[in-house]
C-alpha cells in the first residue's frame, strides 16, 4: 500500500482540527461510498472531508501540497468515468454542503453560487423569476454544477445554446498551496489576461477545488414545443435531422433514439410510435410563442422528405415532458437489456453521424452485441451503450472489442472520444490514439502551473 | 538598444533562407508599417517575415527559442491596444499571407480556415451556402479571424451567440521551439483533456502562433428585422433595453448611442432621429420570418413605458443598412469631435449600465471633455471614446484623468477593464486593479508552459 493510502497520525489531527465533527470521516464504513461515482468503479479513499466553507479548503490544499497528499473532489458523485474515484489514494473532498445559490441578479442576468448545488435546483430557482440556465445534462435532477463545471457538461440544449463552458462567467477556486484564485468575472464579455476560466472548466478536479461559480443566465424563452418523429431505420432518420439545419432551424435540442434503444424503452413508454420505427427523433424548439409555432411548421416541412412514418408535436409542458420521458428514461431502462454496459459519449462532426451510426450498428452485428444508440445528434454526439453481461468472460471481451472498433471508428471520421462526460479513468487507456505526445506535454506542464507536484486528482484525465 | 533590437548576421541569413525574396523585410521603409496597429503605437520590427507555409513557421520559432528572439505575430494589424507592437524588439511575423479558406463543409458545420483570412470575407463566402459564422467585431470588413481569435473580439451580435471564444472548435498552432500543436478538433463537442483551444484563444500572441482554425457554423438565420429607437435621455434608453431582456427577448444585437455620439455622425447620418435625442437603441433579432416579425412587436411593447421619442423599424437588408449605418461610422467621424482619443472598452454587469453611464457623463462635465458614449449594451460593454487635442499638455493630461476615473468606476461596479479589445500595453498599467498577484503569477506560469523564453509577444496582455 503506497503512502497516499494511510494517514498519518499528523494528517488525521490535522484532518479533526480543520474538520471537526462529522465534517471528516475516517472508517471504511462511512468512506466506502464515497469511493465510486456512476462508473462503477471503486477504491478507498484514505479520508473523507466535507467542507463548510472556502477557508476549509485552502488550509486542506496548502496541507495536502506540503505532505503531497492526492486530493480528490467530487460533487454528487454522478461522473461516468471515474473522476470521482480516489484510484491513488487520499483526500476526497465532498463538495455537498457547500449548496447554496449565493446570488440570483435579474439585472445583471447572472447567479453565483456554490459548487454542490444541483443544477436542477438552480434551474428551479430561476424559473421563477422567468431566467435561465441553459445547461441541462441528462443528470440535471442529481448532479451539481461544481461536476457540470468540472467535466463541462453538454446536454440537450447545447445544440442551441453551447455547453457549461459557454455559460461560466467567472469562478474561484483553491490551488495547491491554499492560494484562492478569482478567474474571470461578473460580465457576458470579460478578455482581461490568459482565459484561466475555462481552463479549469472541463479539468475533471485537476487543476484545484473549485468553490465559487458565477453563471451567465438567459431571459427564459416564453415558448417551447416538441416535434417526435419516427422512421423506417436510422439513416433515414439522420438524413431528416440534417434537413433540419440545412433548412436555416437552429433548435434547442435534437435528440435521436435507434430501434434497440426505443426497444428497451418500449414497456415504460406511453409514446405511440409505430411498431416498425427503427429511429425516432424528438425536436424541440424555443422562442416567442408565434416563433415557436412558426419553426414547429418549418420543421415539418424539412422533414417531409425523408417520410417521417409517424408524428407527434407537444406544445404544452405536460404533452411535451410526455414525449420526452422515454428519452429521459433510457439510461436505467437500459438495464433490462443487460447487467452491465459500457457507455461511450462519441461525437463525430455533424456530418459524420450515418457513417458512425452504420459502423456502429455493423460491429454490433459482428460481435453478436446489442448496442443501445442515442444521443443528442444536433452535436453530432452519439450515446453509445454496449450492452453485455461481465460476468460473461467471452461477453465482457467482445464488448470490449466493440467498444474499442467504435472509439477508433468515430477518431477516423474525425471525430472525439468523449462529447461531455470527460476521460477520467475509462478513456485514458485511448488517449494516444487522439492526442500526440507534443499536446500531452503541454497539458501535463499547465497542470504543473496550477499543481507542481500532482497531487489533485492525479492519474486521471490527460 | 537591446540586443533584441538589433539583427545578428546568423540571424539575417537564417531569415533570408526560409523566408526568401519578398517573404522578409530588413529596410526600415519596408518594416516601418509593421511596426504599428490601430492603437497609434510604434517600434520598429528587428526584422519582418511573411510566411507561407506552416513549416517556416515552425523553423522561425526553432530559431527565435533558440536565439531568444521577440516574435510578434500580427493579422490585419487592427488591434486597439498594441498587441502588434514590437515594443520589446524582434520579429514581427505577418499572417496576411496564410488567407485561405481551407474548407466549408455545409454538412458539419465547419469552416477551416488560416488566420489571415478577413473575416468578412469568409462570412461572404458562407451566406451563399446560408451558412453563418456568428462574431461580428466592428472591424468584420478589415480585421482577421486569427487576429479574431487572438484577442476573443466580440462585436454587435454576441449578445445572442457569444464571442469569439464560442466559436473555434480547435486550433493549429506553432510554440516556440517549433513544435505543432492541434487543440481541439472539428466536433461542436469535445471535452478531452484541458481545453488548449480557449487558452489560446484571447492570449493575445503570447503562447504561440495560430496557423489553423476551425470555427463553427451555424445555420443562416432566415430573417432579420431592426428597431431603431430615440429616447430623451441615457438613463431612460438603458431602462428601456432592459425592459427587453426582462421581456423574456434576447435580441441577435442590442446597441446604443448617447447625445454626443448622434451629433458626432449627425452630419453624415440620414436616419432622421429627432434633434432633442439624448439616446438611440439599436435593436436587431433574427430568426424565422414569422419569429422576426413577432419579436419586433414584443420589443415595442416592452419598450412602451419608456416612452420612446421616435421609432423606425427595418425588414428589409437595405432598409436595416440604413438604420445601422449612423453606427457604423461613428469610429471614422469620432475624428471630427476632437483630433485624438482614448477609446476603451469597458464593461460592467448588465445591471449596472445606467450607473456607469452616469458615472461617465458627471467625468465629462467634471473635466470639461467630450466623451463619446456607445457600444454593444446587451452585453454591458460600453465604448468609451475620451476626445481630446494632444497637442494640448493640459487636455491630454484630463483624457487621461478621465480615463483612470472611468476604469475605476467600471472595476467599482464589478466590471472588467475590457470587454473586446484586449489588455496589450494600453491596459497594462492598470492591471493589476482588476487582477491579483496571485492570478498574475499563475498566468505567468501558464505561459511559461508554452513559452519557458518569454519570447512571444512580450511584456503584453498579463
Amino acid at each position: 500500500m503506497s503512502q497516499a493510502h494511510v494517514l498519518s497520525g499528523a494528517a488525521r489531527r490535522f484532518l479533526e482540527k480543520h474538520f471537526p465533527g462529522d465534517a471528516a470521516a475516517f472508517t471504511p464504513e462511512e468512506m466506502f461510498v464515497y469511493g465510486t461515482d456512476a462508473s462503477r468503479r471503486h477504491a478507498m479513499p484514505t479520508a473523507v472531508v466535507r467542507p463548510s466553507t472556502v477557508g476549509q479548503i485552502q488550509e486542506l490544499l496548502a496541507f495536502a501540497q506540503a505532505n503531497r497528499l492526492p486530493i480528490v473532489a467530487r460533487g454528487r458523485g454522478t461522473n461516468t468515468v471515474g473522476d470521482c474515484v480516489p484510484a491513488s489514494g487520499g483526500i476526497v473532498v465532498s463538495m455537498a454542503r457547500m449548496n447554496r445559490i449565493l446570488e440570483i441578479d435579474p439585472d445583471d442576468f447572472v447567479a453565483v453560487v456554490e459548487p454542490g448545488l444541483v443544477t436542477g435546483d438552480l434551474q428551479a430557482a430561476l424559473a421563477k423569476q422567468r431566467l435561465f440556465y441553459a445547461p441541462d445534462p441528462a443528470s440535471v435532477k442529481f448532479s451539481s454544477l461544481g461536476g457540470n463545471a468540472n467535466t463541462c457538461a453538454g446536454g440537450m440544449r447545447a445544440v442551441k445554446y453551447g455547453v457549461t463552458r459557454d455559460h461560466i462567467l467567472g469562478l474561484e477556486a483553491v490551488i495547491p498551496g491554499g492560494e484562492l484564485v478569482h478567474c474571470g468575472g461578473r460580465t457576458h464579455k470579460n478578455v482581461v489576461g490568459l482565459d484561466l476560466t475555462r481552463l479549469f472548466v472541463g479539468s475533471e478536479g485537476t487543476l484545484g477545488v473549485m468553490t465559487k461559480l458565477t453563471l451567465k443566465l438567459l431571459p427564459l424563452p416564453a415558448a417551447t414545443a416538441t416535434l417526435a418523429l419516427a422512421f423506417a431505420d436510422v439513416d433515414t432518420a439522420l438524413t431528416a435531422a440534417a434537413s433540419v439545419f440545412a433548412a436555416g432551424i437552429l433548435p434547442q435540442a435534437l435528440e435521436f433514439m435507434a430501434r434497440e434503444a426505443l426497444a428497451a424503452v418500449a414497456g415504460i413508454s406511453t409514446v405511440p410510435w409505430p411498431a416498425g420505427a427503427g429511429a425516432v427523433l424528438l425536436i424541440r424548439v424555443d422562442g416567442s410563442a408565434e416563433a415557436v409555432a412558426a419553426d414547429i411548421r418549418l420543421v415539418e416541412t424539412a422533414v417531409q422528405s425523408a417520410a417521417p412514418l409517424w408524428r407527434q408535436a407537444a406544445v404544452s409542458h405536460d404533452d411535451e415532458e410526455a414525449l420526452w420521458e422515454p428519452r429521459r428514461l433510457l439510461n436505467p431502462a437500459s438495464f433490462k437489456v443487460a447487467p452491465d454496459k459500457i457507455s461511450d459519449d462519441v461525437t463525430v462532426p455533424r456530418g459524420r453521424l450515418r457513417q458512425a451510426a452504420a459502423g456502429i450498428a455493423a460491429t454490433a452485428g459482428e460481435l453478436g452485441l446489442k448496442i443501445l444508440l442515442f444521443g443528442h445528434i444536433g452535436d453530432g454526439n452519439l450515446h453509445v451503450n454496449i450492452m453485455h453481461d461481465a460476468a460473461d468472460s467471452h461477453e465482457r471481451a467482445r464488448a470490449q472489442t466493440a467498444r474499442e472498433r467504435i472509439l477508433a471508428l468515430c477518431l477516423s471520421l474525425r471525430g472525439t472520444l468523449s462529447g461531455e462526460h470527460g476521460v477520467g479513468l475509462a478513456k485514458l487507456p485511448f488517449l494516444d490514439q487522439q492526442l500526440s505526445p507534443v499536446e500531452r506535454a503541454l497539458m501535463a506542464r499547465v497542470k504543473a502551473a496550477f499543481d507542481p507536484h500532482g497531487i489533485m486528482n492525479p492519474g486521471k484525465a490527460y
